[in-house]
């Protein structure tokens, strides 16, 4: 029977909380990681294309498709961030892996979740190529949703010990420290952005506001600094006082889509951008100097998403991660697909 | 708590299958038919793109997406001629509906079948608009996958009551007449395609070979035919001579994806063809005579998923239809993500 080549994994997002619980979340953002570059060492081979966004007056929905010649991966997600007063998240995120030579889906996951985590992933992965080494102060400016998971990817992929944070709102602070509570991170609740950028040694501002913010202004910036802005994502939205950009060199994940909806988007289209890729792979220069100011531009690129479902595919296939769903029909003769809907199937389903 | 504003309704493929058993596969198609027809009346108020397509040695895999003010939908499909070798379908499809207010993903369907069924609910509608009113005999050259879904909906929505097939492959007719034994339909089998036409007041071709083929010469066409041309649907695949077209005119649904995916494909940029819902809204003539010959060049648009999703999120809702699927998470606090990592999680679940 065909079950097996047609059943696709499907991986829920209360099953992926509880794998995580007991897997741990550092260790799966490390994992993440790693697939992040992996896949990012490879990117000329991967057939790359700007999201397709449908904007409304209270948000986007955006599909991120990718692809090589081997798997296609696409995401779901939206962003609307008058969610929250009617309980629901700002961001939430689906999506597939197919198999490039039959066009079959592998795996339908959950990406609500694994966005959170690939993003803290990939911020830990370029600060890990461009802060200093030594880092071990990070402010942490915007204390929502996807606050602790930086957190926990710098603490364990930079060293991070330190963080000094601030949000406007001081109860998305108290939440923070109450879920990173044995952590083992030291935590510096700070009275406003410029005082938790002192003695920063990586500033990461992650806040949610869809405006054009100056959360961080150049007198904030100390020379040597890391500034990993994540917050700034779609047109419209930014973070960053336009000096920020000009006082550092910026790294960005693909051009094309970091010049619409990135911190870039105020500066002119000619403006020096380096795809954090070719610093991977040797073709440009990363940091040059202990006192060098260091930005990743970060939006969040469908190689990334790419990269976390290859990897839960992985712990599906190895470790039982998700359970079977139909998502296409098993059938007996291919070019019978009217079968399933008579009395045919019942003689498949029996055999 | 959140549970039921952040759950997604799921069809699986054997749920539909199941269902369409006992409701009826034409009463089904003429829903749909309806729902596109209801769709295409508003067609100025949908936000259109042009698929997204991945290409490979093989096949192609493709992101179908639509949206209006108050729905987002979008489908994956694939298309791999020769998957059929290997016991899969040339194409598998499942898709999603969203809420564009709040980006909630409110419906994810298993759309093989669906598509199966909203092509030859469209191929019917287009038909009742162009065809001769008095039209009872259908060519149906190419027996495969999609052929008896056509033949229902001829059936159902034109009255259609003999069929003339006609396939490559004998087998594939076989099943056809297997398939549609107590349909009422009369079936004559024809030694090729030509014989096919003869007589036939309509002709459809849903072929599958991934080439330009010509299975459709202009000396097969005589006056008053009505073409329903469904197998030419990416590039480098057509069913039609250019004189065939030439001969008639040409309606197609949204014309910027047909001049790259329809038998048009093959005409100059400036062949003129006519939108099918100009001619729903009287904005553009359909048939102007019993003679006339009209070839409906169908590709298959998003907005007939957009349709059919529309129509089963109905069906989920008001008969239960599908399943519930956790596909975002549940949140206690929209802004706090990470406490469905944490035990915090456990305190939610027994809430």
């Amino acid at each position: 029977m065909t079950t097996t080549t047609t059943m696709t994994r499907l991986i829920r997002a209360q099953t992926l909380a509880t794998w995580l619980r007991d897997y741990g979340v550092a260790n799966a953002m490390e994992d993440i990681a790693h697939h992040i570059h992996d896949d990012f060492l490879r990117w000329p081979e991967f057939d790359k294309s700007a999201r397709v966004a449908c904007h409304s007056p209270d948000g986007v929905i955006e599909l991120m498709p990718v692809a090589d010649a081997r798997l296609f991966s696409f995401k779901y997600v939206n962003g609307h961030p008058k969610n929250t007063r009617q309980g629901l998240s700002t961001v939430m995120a689906f999506g597939a892996l197919a198999d490039v030579d039959t066009g079959r889906p592998l795996l339908l996951s959950e990406l609500t979740l694994t966005t959170a985590l690939r993003t803290a992933a990939m911020s830990a992965l370029a600060a890990q190529i461009l802060a200093r080494p030594d880092s071990r102060v990070m402010a942490l400016i915007g204390n929502g949703a996807q606050s602790e998971f930086q957190a926990l990817a710098f603490q364990r992929l930079l060293g991070i010990t330190t963080l000094r944070v601030f949000d406007v709102d001081a109860r998305a602070t108290q939440k923070l420290i109450a879920n990173l509570a044995g952590s083992g991170l030291q935590i510096e609740v700070c009275r406003d952005a410029r005082h938790a950028c002192e003695g920063a040694d990586i500033v990461t501002t992650v806040t949610a506001d869809k405006t054009n913010a100056t959360i961080l202004l150049p007198d904030m910036v100390a020379p040597g600094m890391h500034i990993n802005a994540v917050g700034g994502d779609c047109p419209g939205k930014t973070e960053l006082h336009a000096e920020v950009l000009r006082a550092g060199r910026v790294f960005v994940e693909f051009e094309p889509q970091s010049r619409i909806e990135g911190e870039i988007q105020q500066m002119p289209s000619n403006f020096a951008v380096t795809e954090l890729w070719r610093v991977m792979l040797n073709k440009a220069s990363g940091r040059t100097s202990p006192e060098a100011i260091t930005v990743f531009d970060s939006v969040g690129f469908a190689l990334e998403d790419y990269a976390a479902l290859r990897y839960l595919y992985v712990q599906a296939q190895s470790h039982g991660l998700g359970e079977w769903v139909d998502l296409v029909p098993a059938l007996f003769d291919p070019k019978d697909l009217f079968a399933t809907v008579t009395n045919k199937a019942d003689a498949i389903a029996a055999a």
